[in-house]
């Protein structure tokens, strides 16, 4: 079909034609499949290796004679439960079909064509997609030590600057930005635009300059924090994410918003999940031990990585990365090439459980002496 | 907060401030809660009362051990059958969180400030919503008998006119257009716009001249049919939708569709469903005896009635029906009022089991009578 016979498509939204879809990892099943391998390993995606607290089994288990019946549109009782948690109204939480929902209704409640979003170089895939898909422009800060730099963003903030996008910690490269810096980079941005402070992998961050930015939703009526239950809690399957912010913008989120954007299963699991925070401990010093082993192993085999805070770490193997990641793939180890991050050097790999972390080092030791 | 002292506010996308988000019916909980009332009958959202097949929950529970994995992004299995079941290409089908993020990707390709949208008096709410969200115009033809006049639908096309939506049967009517008229409407279109059948409530149909759009897909490469497995699958609570068309317009959806929009347990369910059309055939056949029971009940009651196809029926009240809604309510019967689409005497009863639709008529009866 094309655009000359079929003016339909030539009229679609500005934008859509350059757009390039967020690719997701490949499902293992699939894979395997082209391949031919078995037993595969799955290091690409910053999912938790120990899946969700036993409490969401059970809380699916017992919601199952009820999926003939829609789900509660409004999320009363996850809502109330996060609002509790976090110590605002339930009218400051926006549900989302996982954070990517977040952002994307933030987009398209305060961008369009001719407004600007802003964020920096390897930040998060979706921040560039988000913008395209509501046909604005998207400004792209230099990085420093492949980290925000928060000054080049500061410069290049303008009159048409209506989102600016931070991802504290920063996927794909680990890296966060410190307390006071980020206080006072969110002071100085005009009143013409809102930030977006995305936590999702805030459970894992041990540092203590780290800034729970939810702690600053009383100083900035334009901040909006982001949250999901996809790594930390283990639900990634069910997408589950919310944004906390000013209930006058929560107000505006929740206009553009499906009302069942949330199904049923996935609130009832937040809702378990959210009421164990010893598993959530028990994860995170799993991660802290498997983020060790992954980084001593890379030392030993000589291998620069950036520096990460999360449950990843981003490793330089010296060379274009994309034939490693192919000789990974063979030997059964799944993890997320970054050239589309202008990381082409570089190879993002999840901490997974001790014996998974092992293999991938030596698989990588294989593949690199190859 | 206002918009005198946060801009942002004022700066966000146009149409958002008049946008009434969609009401979803309240959850039975939430109801009972407020009301001090037990064991109320919930006959509000075209709900199947008999749930999925059984193999969903089996399905579900087998898919339990892999909730930290996220889903498939690009549905592989689920698209494959979809594209077996109706005899296209995988590239035809794009899967939605509920067929109401199938029409809000339709309304964000091909709608944008300046371009309009078309629908009829009295149909589906998410058509004016997601034509608002977007910032285009919506353009509303009167009815006919309730249900679409596709000759004043035909009259208000213009060269501004991008999307066509047409619910077939209607929700809340339970209208239906006949196969010949909906041709040769589809055929009289200029090739600016594309046009949705929205097929919602296809299963439940068993009049001879009612048109199964997706045999016309050959004919139309501007038809978009959309799909749920929300009513007669019985998945509402997993929210699982698709639309078919020609790929070319699928690629745009697609590039628009957050890429996990569909979590992993409503993948599994939906494929489960699939299988078991036995199942479908019990709840329609389930359907015919209740709305045939309703509408006997009617009668008796003296009540005009919309003549439906599908599994609700619109009744005349014969009066504002808000205060026989609230009585109906402290009886125990969630029902739903359909004053926002212009019937103000009218309320929308959903098929229920049998002692369900007689416990309506019953307590219908009653505050009647007061």
């Amino acid at each position: 079909m094309n655009q000359v016979d079929h003016p339909f498509l030539a009229l679609a939204a500005p934008g859509l034609a350059g757009l390039t879809p967020y690719q997701p990892g490949k499902p293992i099943s699939e894979l395997e499949r082209e391949l031919g391998i078995r037993d595969s390993i799955k290091l690409a995606s910053n999912e938790n290796p120990l899946g969700p607290s036993p409490r969401v089994a059970e809380a699916i288990r017992a919601a199952l004679p009820e999926l003939g019946r829609y789900p509660d549109g409004g999320g009363y009782e996850l809502r109330a439960a996060l609002a509790a948690h976090h110590g605002v109204s339930p009218a400051a939480i926006t549900l989302g079909n996982g954070s990517n929902d977040c952002l994307d209704l933030v987009a398209r409640v305060f961008l369009q064509p001719g407004s600007e979003s802003l964020f920096s170089a390897h930040a998060f895939a979706v921040y560039p997609i988000s913008t395209q898909a509501v046909g604005a422009t998207a400004r792209v800060a230099p990085a420093r030590d492949y980290g925000h730099d928060l000054d080049a963003m500061a410069a290049l903030v303008n009159d048409q600057t209506r989102v600016v996008w931070i991802a504290n910690p920063n996927n794909p490269t680990g890296t966060w930005v410190a307390a006071d810096a980020l206080h006072a980079f969110i002071a100085g941005l005009p009143a013409t635009c809102v930030v977006v402070v995305d936590e999702a992998y805030v459970e894992y961050v041990e540092t203590p300059d780290y800034p729970d930015a939810t702690r600053w939703l009383d100083d900035f009526p334009n901040l909006i924090v982001t949250r999901t239950f996809s790594k930390a809690h283990g639900l990634a399957a069910l997408r589950v994410g919310y944004a906390i912010s000013d209930p006058a913008i929560a107000d505006l989120l929740n206009r553009v918003r499906q009302p069942f954007n949330v199904n049923s299963l996935a609130q009832v699991a937040a809702l378990a999940s959210l009421s164990d925070a010893d598993h959530i401990a028990r994860h995170v010093a799993m991660n802290r031990a498997g983020l060790t082993q992954l980084t001593e192993g890379f030392v030993r085999l000589g291998l620069a990585f950036i520096p990460s805070v999360g449950n990843f770490v981003t490793v330089d193997v010296g060379r274009l990365a994309a034939p490693i990641n192919d000789a990974l793939l063979r030997e059964g180890c799944i993890v997320r090439p970054v050239a589309n991050y202008g990381l082409p050097n570089h190879l993002r790999i999840t901490v997974g459980l001790e014996a998974e972390n092992a293999r991938l080092l030596a698989a990588l030791e294989k593949v690199l002496a190859q």
